[in-house]
């Protein structure tokens, strides 16, 4: 049965990294000691050993060990036996090449849809969608394909921002990128606020977390659903 | 000698459609009494003859006939005798695929490299640079390589944003995101905020319109360039 969370960020405003998250965090790996962190992702050009310090710090809240996934001599052999996963935020495309290269995508897939916990944030929760194609990441590295893990039947934009008003700035909003999306691809996107998150329980989809969330489906005006909602399009 | 004009933004905040590059398009184009409009980006959505028919409006009031590039039987050969060339804004992912697709890229590098000249807007501009690595748009469609014309020996950043002070949102910076570009390559990143545009005349290449541009070298940090100052890196 498929048990992942999908969030939105890592860190509200304000906040430190993963905090408001401790809740889902320690039910989502009940059982788990020990889960492999994927540090691929590297916000800001960060080490994968740092990175995964940073990871390990918040997790000892929880009594969970984590290990860098680059660690492992065979990381696929690592994530099939893995007990759980957290993919951290940062370049989706770097976090993408990296996994197809190695060959570790498809990996990750089936080891979360066998029922290994799964937690993403940001650029990790973007490769729980069908593709990566509905990022805000810049294309700072060329990966062999878009093509991301399908844990949920749609796509994910995370950190989604609303036009903010009165800016007298000329690029496209979110919406407005999201719709061109549409111009070219069928399949449903979330856009995710910051303090949201998808939940998936075996086939089951809902969102949580604070805010709202905006829906897009193709050829359909964009609309807002509730936290609690299950996510079926 | 190249003859290039990049520009940030099509249209200024309050303004109608390239009415601000008026001068700048009369002096570029001067000579040219028709000129090609490559419409491939497609700002959301818009089809490449509605897109051209409003290019063509634009360019009329300086005398200009305009031609998309998506009407000609042989789209290589019109651009090796074309007199001059428009690449408006939209998806610079979209762009970049149908060009390398239809196997134009080079060939439309070659003929303003030749001399004829070029206007760019936004994702237009983008392809001027050495690849399309530091734009802002979402990966819409999986282009078959991000090299661009090279035109200009550095990439661009349209639609250059400054952080927004008081934003409690967490995603990246604009400066966050090309730092991180920076981790992964060493191109100099000009950020051109709308209202700038880079003028190239042979080899001589500098900073025109009315606000500063922020420069990016790798491993250095972040500064101002006034107009009127030599793109020199």
């Amino acid at each position: 049965m498929k048990n992942v969370v999908l969030a939105s960020t890592s860190t509200l405003y304000g906040g430190t990294y993963l905090d408001y998250l401790l809740p889902v965090v320690t039910e989502l790996f009940a059982g788990a000691d020990e889960i492999i962190f994927i540090p691929y992702a590297r916000p800001g050009g960060i080490s994968h050993d740092d990175y995964t310090a940073n990871a390990a710090a918040f997790f000892a809240n929880a009594g969970i060990y984590v290990r860098g996934l680059h660690t492992f001599d065979n990381p696929a052999e690592a994530i099939a036996q893995g007990k759980g996963f957290f993919t951290g935020g940062g370049n989706t495309f770097l976090l993408v090449k990296q996994l197809h290269e190695l060959q570790l995508m498809h990996v990750l897939e089936q080891a979360v849809k066998k029922g290994a916990p799964y937690l993403g944030t940001s650029a990790g929760s973007n490769i729980g969608g069908v593709n990566m194609q509905t990022t805000n990441d810049m294309p700072i590295v060329y990966p062999p394909s878009f093509a991301t893990m399908g844990l949920v039947p749609f796509n994910l934009n995370p950190h989604y921002l609303d036009p903010i008003p009165g800016l007298p700035h000329m690029g496209e909003t979110r919406e407005t990128r999201i719709k061109e999306f549409h111009t070219q691809n069928d399949i449903p996107v979330v856009g995710l606020r910051e303090g949201g998150w998808i939940r998936v329980k075996g086939e089951h989809i809902t969102l949580e977390g604070t805010p709202d969330a905006r829906i897009f489906l193709p050829g359909k005006a964009a609309y807002e659903t509730k936290t609690g909602a299950d996510l079926v399009f």
